[in-house]
């Protein structure tokens, strides 16, 4: 990331934007979700206020099958009241390695061990309401153990569609979800040898 | 979307799947943020809790330059505590249109306006808490007015990229920020003619 120095688009500080915060407080937890809402001087120096949710941070798996496909879960999101189809992924618990975690979740959700783990990156999907960075693994090697151990009010379906069939949801507003369709390209420019992990 | 009705893996709804709302109740309403608690019932007829939050939708622009450059923000993000690299996005008010919403939000935060506008698609970037979708437009045939209107305590900075710039940077890593990762690929998409809006 040499170029974060070198590059002024690039750079994550700078006293014309940059907040500073001058209180902090929990103003919702509840079993999920913990909401702060902080009191920030602006570069102004002026004060406003900041909601935010506090999230420990996840790991999505793009799971490619030796024959080319990927495996992907059906699962409910009840925000939005309907079914989604996306890549495994879950909460990182404390103190937990990424990969452990990726392992661990992609084990529960839907059975699989993996013989290759590859970062493919991380991204941000809430920046202004949530400090959620979702790490992507890319798992090969991939054997089928017959077991998973879903959470407690956790239904979902395992299903497989090659990577093809995957963008081409993408492109007709099938997929709509962001963790999947970053996976998704990320994979497609891996498998051409046109990504490396991000430092 | 026919192939939603054909292909069982892209179902939106499914009894073994769907969650179905038994109450629900705002537990905290704040200036930005407001969170639901629901009772849901499970397929398997049990009960859960699902704390998620009300999001009104947004619509980020892609403004492509004449010479091919993009229109990009630095903003810093509280959540994450630095600055970000995006493309100008915000949230859509009440009854307002897409474009409508597209075109206020390009000009309040950049000064420009756009002859053309494009949908190319909708992402949805939190299923897990959040009901927000974000609509990407691309904007072209841009003027600049000189004049902007940043709304109370937003402080950010206009800078342009090149489209390759930017893919880039989310190679590397130094754009995080998952509406703007997707809005530069589908706009690359766009331009090589390989992309058609969704339905």
């Amino acid at each position: 990331m040499n170029s974060k120095q070198l590059d002024p688009r690039l750079s994550t500080s700078d006293p014309a934007l940059d907040e500073h915060t001058v209180s902090s407080e929990t103003v919702f937890s509840g079993h999920f979700l913990k909401v702060r809402r902080d009191v920030a001087r602006m570069p102004d120096g002026r004060t406003a206020t900041r909601e935010h949710i506090l999230h420990p941070g996840a790991v999505m798996i793009v799971p490619l099958l030796d024959d080319g496909r990927v495996v992907l879960e059906r699962q409910y999101r009840y925000p939005l009241q309907r079914v989604f189809l996306e890549f495994p992924a879950g909460k990182i618990d404390a103190g937990e390695a990424m990969q452990v975690c990726g392992e661990r979740e992609l084990y529960e959700e839907t059975g699989y061990r993996a013989r290759e783990w590859v970062r493919l990156g991380a991204i941000n999907n809430a920046i202004g309401y949530c400090d959620e960075v979702i790490e992507i693994w890319l798992a090969r090697g991939l054997e089928q153990s017959g077991a998973r151990q879903l959470d407690e009010h956790e239904h979902l379906e395992v299903v497989t569609a090659t990577l093809d069939e995957l963008l081409g949801w993408i492109r007709s507003g099938e997929v709509t979800d962001v963790k999947t369709i970053i996976g998704a390209y990320w994979a497609e420019l891996f498998l051409a040898g046109r990504w490396t992990a991000p430092a």
